[in-house]
């Protein structure tokens, strides 16, 4: 490979002769030879800086500490960020400083000289047009424009990705939820036989559970609005102009047609990151939902002859490289592996989450890579899961019917004629002998026939529907 | 022992003769002898349990399938029981069936013979006034009682204990922080010396934290209000009397004087546990605040020779048993103990939510009893860190003094003077030589000591306070 | 309550005047007063600090730095505090300081006065024949004696509670898997009908996993068996006569018949409780094994009637409070609780034992505690699944057989016949129209009736038995 | 793009024209759009395949139910797989079902049509030379080769890449610890000061810690060398010649050079994967270790000005975009970094191994995608730890003598000589006014100033080194 020469304040370094990055890039890939293949910085930090170095340009123009035509060529660079045509650019893998600074030079950089390269100049060019600290940087620190992006891409990806995909997820089984409001089924508790409801009503308890995973992550978006950058080095917001965190909240928030706004409090923006600790909170809160559903779903589906067999879901490939002609549960496999690795990222993010000391905190990679992850995979686990299961579920009502006969727990409809005592008696008779509940209550002289059928009807013990 | 026998549905057991339990709470004891002195069920669950019983006593009367005696002997045993006059007769451990049917079996049964005896009638009675099953649980379950339970033990231990320990300790870390603001010390970013900011500043960070998370919590409660009562067995509400649902739940707020309402959803109620999921996740987000808290207060405090030593905190016990006159941060290792009991216990109730199936959640009494853990550790823990260590937090100003005028990074003032590289030379080179800015900022004749004078300042880099 | 006045370095404190415990004991029930009522320090850990004081006192003894009667006497106490006589003067909680130096000197002092009474004097006397400090606490810090108790209380509750607990069930089961080892059963994958094994094989397996779990518990042991003691303050020895260290562990292992020996680094048994970490990393393993146990007997025992009903489980209690005669897999419910509590537990304690600094860790009680609790939780819960589930445990013939002989995936045995694909046709078209596999595999032509009778067998699908 | 039809047992499919893998593989990308651009299943995954497959190949061939011919082509195609020249032709997600199925079709699919192409075929003839299912597949099911190729992969890189990253930064520290041996410095303990040590002791506790944690790693290994294969669909071995096992186990040691064996017990194999969960528990041990020597290292080198100051560690990079001249602990926080994800990871995979159900555990892909980017993490992130940063550590020996010399907790020295409460007494003194111990203890008359020298020396406070 080529290499030109680049400077930072540490001393000279090669960089690759092409490269929009320049020396602090390089220096952190040459000291950061970790898992390089597989942990890059998420694609959503570079673009949600490329939304806050624009941001912040046009904010110190409008502020006179940075002049139009270096702002534009910003502004320019930014853009082509966000439509992906720099991507190669970012070389840079999570696992480096704590405080994200190496990321934020790499895109401090990649401005500086891909906007000297659009302004006419050669990357080879000593000096540039654009500094990437005292230009790109201005008015910024790692400290606040890390969080900064930490917070526009976690709020960008729950709205964008994560809620639509639970949504979409939840319309389906609302819709099936109704669709099948009056099919009669045997309850289970313990994983035993109990009193019947309806696959409507069943399917309507994992709607509600989404509704309120859905509520639980709305209510973590005003934190994540709060944005750090103004702070600067510790919070204190040195080497910024009047009023600049304020406006620059409103630039991103404009720009990105999100409601952010600046942190009231900088200190704490820099320092810690509740906010994405407590908004990974709501997304494990709908993990645990999510494994729950597609557990229920599988188990309901099991079979096909000797398990539970009530409910059909779609063949979407061959089950088995070994046996032949078996369709196994994937869509619910895939959503519940998902369940298990939020349940872990949450885990990674409190523990970075509680080691901030004193001004930063150095857990910011870290926990922003686990919060995207988790966020995108409930997005797209959700959908395939909706698109590929969901939409296809279906009662297979001969096994319904068939289990709602055999039912002993139809007993419970006699507790408040004949009272507990008798009933169990009857049940556990009826077991024993292998009959049915009727002949047995019938035996054993506790009621009539023709008071049995008139008040033990399953249709009758769901409730209103 | 003297034993009497009593009797369920399964037959005779031997009972202790003065025990108000009966056969099932007996069952339950030799059943499950898994750590039965140290895992009760929470004493707050049982006091729940007694909220409800007299509830539904009252509501089952007022629709008229109890009658009034019944409904007042069962009020009488209830508030015994908040009395806390009833405490030893409930021995169950956490370790039972997930359902808590047993306890919630041995509340029955307590105040079902509690009340005979209160009657008039003898425990060694065949027959009793009230029957655990047809009067004490009557329109109940345990599958909608025990959640029922969980939310009102949840609801009221956050709002009792949990937010009010976390708002003594945020009050004196803001009275604090207003005391002091102007106290100008050195900022700390990656452990090394950063920029300067106030005292008061690095406190409102805090309290800041805590203030989001007090809305992190309280984000939750409505969740939690939400009962499962009247959808007994499996959420339909099967034998319980029209609109009993909303009435019991009225009836429990007025008797908590809490905002208790019934669950739209009762299948969701009884199948998945995720309100205490979302609400524990907040108060694990609080107790990483308190984590990152109680660090930088230790470190601050370090010393108090060879360390940061910037804050004094109060002396309340000898340190060491081997080094005579040691002082440690003791409050501060309490509650960063708490921070990771309850980063654990977030864990398990995550485990036992994901894991319930079809219409009931089996991890019922594990749940709670770490979310009732964790609720209260967290109150007493902010309390007790409160009064024996914030409120004797005390800058020691010769310390901070001499931090702030040694720093080098105050050179950051000249960024925008000089230009980040020169700027950076200052620095690098002042370090090296073992010099002050000043000495180098001068000899580099990058500027005058009368415009080092004028433009470093710390009290001027802390922004506006 | 009457007290009477004691002192420690810091000034004079009133104690209940009958308490043995001392100043520092009454200042940290003062000063920390969190879930006092529940989460007083483990016992295990008081009857460890009994043995490694009377060790300590011999071994002083022996290098003449401690008197033989102070010895004697000192050993006397221990005596009494391991017959559990002096348990209520061990009031301390977990949350206390990070060393556990508060429940260090609880020790000290109830040995310090205790001994003075046993040797004649009173509580009153302000001179007391042994001295906290000076007498009970020679050659030894908190610093050392607790990482001590905690290894000795570690490796006790393993060999005593966890590790027979679970032999005992791994017993039960190996008996059960010999008893059943031909009942041949459909096997399942996926949840879904998949190719026969036997329920003896299906047992082998659970067999294999608590053979494996066994392995890594004692796999774990030998760290756990390396002593911090002789480290005194930071792991230097200062102030322990030649030898201690060496001499003290063998005098502990003696005590307690157990192979503890003293620690190579002791900078390491101060400063990180890695041994906790890694063996409950192991008890953690088996919490894991335990969970899928437990979830399939449970499942497999599910029914009665609608559910997989292989399985017959003892019934040990009426199984709800509403459905009349309904048994549930209780001891399942609790096992599975039960891992979850470690699987959280886990995290409390790595958290914990991440976070050491320096010399020392200051998350010793939290990390024992958590340690203690999982130990004790899987050692009783597998007695109690072992006696009142697993010896019962019985499988339910007729199912079984209509199970196996419905089965769709015994065409798993002509892929060596006839192709994957062929067999795969059988298989889907056989399902569709609701026929066998034989009826299909005939009409399609791949086989004759002869053929698949000879080459179909279940009894030969599982290998050899 | 160009398409080719392809044919599963479920219908025909489109293809990408120049693709090796098939149908099936192109069915799981378009059922599993989930996080598809980041989560593809690991390399280490699809090579431990390549070995596997070539081994069932010969020891088919050797068992005479493979030609020769057959055997041998698909051995060529699985060392091309492992020369990493095929990369491209595994396209799945981590995200499909949770048996790998799809991925051990996409390596049979791969197999049989790049071998068709090697053979002299086209990707468009309708008969290929193999047979993804009946003959690369031969003998074996997804439900076998994926846990053998996770154990393969999970030990592979812990012997290649784990291992010798913990050992190389262990070496490092071990001469590093021997180098300062006789640099006396202060202890910390609960981050205060305390009596003496070496820099050397120091830093023999991290390589203590490490070689536990080598040695907790190594313990896990046996578990891990169990392979699955043989087992086929449920464990009982259909479809596999006599002593297949036993063999291609051996030929799989032979080919991979590790001491691989067949597991005794095949439904344990298949159905949990604790080995997993029991390594993974080490590494978390050592994740812990690191988090503990990182964080101290980087409060070590705390500073410059206003920290503790007593370590050099090389500065790599600029530290801060805005305050120039600042270096901070960045390999450190990469190495924390690193201990939280693998903490987060050690959830995930408890998780996973927690929900196995009857013959199968369908959390395979998460669990080793988990288990193989911590072994990733802690390998890599040791080396670059060791390289960039303990390779340079070095005393600052200015900063340490004077915090030596000023430290109060020396007159731990006297204890044995005026006893603790007098030695407190000097020290409590000494701090209150401001000056040394020496002289306090002087002006109180407890010593002279001869006995103070004698008696109070740090070098000898240290113990033997």
């Amino acid at each position: 490979m080529e290499y030109r020469i680049e400077k930072d304040t540490m001393g000279e370094v090669n960089v690759p002769a092409n490269a929009f990055y320049g020396a602090q890039t390089q220096r952190s890939i040459e000291n950061f030879k970790i898992a390089q293949d597989i942990n890059r910085m998420p694609k959503e930090i570079i673009r949600a800086f490329a939304y806050l170095k624009k941001a912040a340009a046009i904010t110190n123009q409008k502020a006179k500490v940075l002049a139009k035509n270096k702002s534009v060529l910003i502004g320019k660079v930014c853009d082509e960020i966000l439509d992906g045509k720099l991507d190669n650019e970012f070389p840079l893998v999570v696992w480096q400083t704590g405080s994200g600074t190496q990321s934020n030079m790499n895109v401090n950089e990649v401005v500086a000289y891909r906007g000297h390269v659009l302004n006419g100049g050669k990357l080879t060019d000593k000096e540039k047009f654009l500094h990437p600290n005292d230009d790109v940087n201005k008015s910024q620190s790692s400290n606040d424009t890390f969080p900064t992006a930490m917070h526009i891409a976690a709020y960008k990806i729950l709205v964008e990705v994560t809620i639509p995909g639970i949504e979409k997820l939840r319309d389906t089984l609302k819709k099936k939820s109704k669709q099948y409001m009056k099919v009669v089924k045997i309850g289970r508790t313990h994983f035993m036989d109990a009193t019947p409801l309806t696959l409507g009503q069943e399917l309507s308890g994992y709607v509600s559970q989404l509704d309120h995973g859905l509520k639980a992550i709305k209510n973590t978006l005003p934190h994540l609005s709060e944005l750090a950058l103004g702070g600067t080095a510790v919070g204190t917001g040195i080497n910024t102009p009047d009023g600049y965190d304020k406006n620059v909240a409103a630039e991103i928030a404009r720009l990105t047609k999100l409601p952010f706004k600046t942190a009231e409090n900088k200190f704490e923006a820099l320092a810690a990151h509740d906010a994405i600790v407590e908004a990974h909170g709501a997304l494990k809160t709908v993990a645990v939902s999510l494994m729950k559903i597609a557990n229920d779903i599988r188990m309901l589906s099991s079979g096909p002859r000797s398990g539970i067999g009530e409910l059909f879901i779609p063949d979407n490939e061959p089950g088995s490289s070994i046996m032949p002609g078996k369709v196994n549960p994937t869509q619910c496999e895939a959503l519940t592996m998902i369940a298990a690795q939020v349940m872990g990222n949450d885990v990674a993010i409190s523990v970075g989450g509680a080691n901030g000391h004193f001004e930063l905190n150095v857990f910011k990679p870290v926990m922003i890579y686990n919060f995207l992850h988790s966020a995108r995979l409930i997005g797209d686990g959700c959908v395939s899961f909706n698109d590929k299961c969901a939409v296809g579920l279906a009662p297979i009502e001969s096994n319904i019917k068939k289990h709602v006969d055999n039912s002993l727990m139809l007993v419970t409809a006699l507790n408040t004629k004949i009272g507990y005592y008798k009933a169990a008696e009857i049940a556990q008779k009826a077991h024993k002998e292998g009959t049915t509940l009727k002949a047995m209550a019938v035996k054993l002289g506790y009621l009539t026939e023709k008071e049995f059928d008139e008040w033990v009807i399953p249709a009758k013990m769901v409730g209103k529907i």
